[in-house]
């Protein structure tokens, strides 16, 4: 059974990367890596997303000139096309995905509730 | 192929639900919850695990009192047949899980590295 189990997780990896979701965010995650200013916009903001959620998990305050700060990249990056198809694919991927672990934590979700009662 | 894609995952869906760790989850798991003095250790047990994962989460010092606590929980939790059943089943599951994750979180990290990246 165990043998089968992961057989079928390797036909779901199989479909996720011939899906459309994951061949177009291949397509755009290289458009942006390949163009060296892009790819500077892009992880910049990505840090600076990521310094703010971090600093919001330890319960840090946000000043007002950082949430502006973050408010005013977002706006300048999408308007670059390479990073804002980059963003939007990725937000596909991420509801493809979050729709597919709804699917396969269902077993367990009928057992303990909601998957967050299980951590 | 996104109706492909979701009937792999119902495929998987099914056989995570047909696999001999969770039909030992699903057994011990009523065993516990129908045994009242043992689904009430149980969840006592739970309940300060998870305050205690909270209190580390946002930064407080755990107590050694309560440090001996919970190590004292484990251990007399531990004599009661049931819930170390209920306990080795979940930690099968947990890892049989973790196991399908990296198969199919697979592409992603291809594109993008280590999971831990992406979030
Ligand atoms: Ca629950
Ligand atoms: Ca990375």
């Amino acid at each position: 059974m165990a043998n089968n189990l992961h057989d079928v997780a390797y036909d779901l990896e199989k479909a996720i990367r011939n899906s459309e979701e994951y061949q177009t965010l291949t397509d755009a995650y290289k458009a942006v890596n390949e163009d060296e200013m892009a790819k500077k916009m892009f992880d910049n903001f990505r840090n600076l997303q990521m310094t703010l959620q971090q600093k919001q998990m330890s319960g840090e305050t946000i000043t007002e000139e950082e949430a502006q700060q973050a408010q005013q990249q977002v706006q300048v990056i999408q308007q670059h096309e390479a990073i804002s198809k980059l963003m939007a694919s990725e937000q596909r991927m991420s509801m493809l995905i979050n729709d597919l672990n709804n699917i396969i934590t269902k077993p367990l979700e009928d057992l303990y509730g909601k998957p967050e009662d299980l951590m």
